[in-house]
């Protein structure tokens, strides 16, 4: 699987004084559109931070970025595709396109590392098999 | 109409350091849900803050609060209850049940005035006809 | 000790499409000076999520509310106002007056239980000694 | 003027159940000090929305970015250094190097044009000459 689509509506919290969705709040969106989509291959009642052979894994980002097409309003509904640029042992790269009613309004990218958490330090760990099997990149064109 | 339910999950942006949601996001909760009973009055397209005789008319806040049950977590469904608590010619009090699998999280209240805003000043208003004739107070007994 | 100051400047990301600060966001400065008042109190370098007896203390919320007088703007230096309304055994309730320039902006209030986190559950513990001792109630008048 | 210094404390709304600052606070971090730069230059009681020949600046953000080097914690002192890293006619790249006690946390950018905004579009107009003359680009040797 390469790519997931799902929806959300433009809350009146997300906006700032300039009267649209202010640009760090689109950061929560895309994270919030990855956890659905990681949700939907961990299986029912599985959150994002699971347990992992007697460890809890979760997934630090490294590093992110968003461009800003067009500008989101309170009611909006904005239409979020998810898909899989990049899938190394022990990172992921998630690319993002948000729009809405068909005009883009932001792409953005997401690197994350998959860690043991809970100790004191976090270790970079490989993702787990039964997880990364059912990841693939997405093909070029569609990135 | 005097009851209105929706649901929304947990999100990651949504915790605190306690790995609980933090106690001030309820606040955009029960709005959220407030705006979708609102919406669900307006008409399609319409939004929240909308245009009423030539004027925009918005809410402002005038007293909110909260009581905490228990803690949600990440990626539990929220089940939200609005109800009407009181309405006035200028005002209402918004109740808000909030429970996750039947357990009680979170209870509150907010009240707002409805107001011509966009101007230099706020100037209260009588809530427009249309919609307040759609609102009725809860029985007491469901509050 | 029963009351300490403090102030903030209302930034970009505090405000909504209302070109006011968002009324939830009200809660976080609360609590921002809550902490900043308890770190004051516990020494250089302590968080108020602390370490006592061997076990995580923390302050889950039980009840909190606000009352907005008039709207705080961007760039608004908000003077904070923290006073002890009621200790309790276990229990602590912080008042809060919010003012820019004079004028009163919201007035609030943040009930907390002293709790044991960390472990499966929140237990209720008392207030440590060191702590507890520091603080004592506002006369009532000044509440 | 190229460059610009500030600090802020982590507070407990900033951080994530994975007990550190939510990778999405730093954008409103780095917005913040780009602000208090600006207010630096705008003279004192300026906003950084400001009137300019009767019309609102404002600054639209179209490209933002962030690496993360390692997490920041509650209670935390971030060091913010704010540099210009581009000054075009109608627009301003910032650059941020984000570090608390002399520990690398993040660097991000924030790339924004100047616009006239309350419009019904907004406007993409020069930098208006007051402020543009005030900043000049970072030495590359400091990017």
């Amino acid at each position: 699987m390469h790519e997931f689509h799902t929806q959300r509506r433009v809350e009146f919290a997300d906006t700032d004084m300039a009267r649209i969705v202010h640009f760090a709040r689109f950061f929560s969106f895309m994270e919030a559109a990855e956890h659905e989509f990681l949700r939907s291959l961990l299986g029912e009642g599985q959150q994002v931070h699971f347990e992992h052979e007697g460890h809890e894994i979760g997934w630090p980002r490294v590093a992110t970025s968003c461009e800003y097409r067009s500008p989101a309003k309170l009611g909006d509904i904005l239409d979020i595709r998810v898909v899989v640029r990049r899938k190394g042992t022990k990172s992921l790269t998630w690319g993002f396109d948000i729009s809405t009613e068909g005009r883009a309004v932001a792409t953005g990218q997401i690197t994350c590392i998959c860690c043991r958490i809970g100790g004191p330090k976090l270790e970079a760990v490989p993702i787990p098999a039964f997880l990364a099997d059912q990841l693939e990149e997405a093909p070029s064109r569609s990135n």
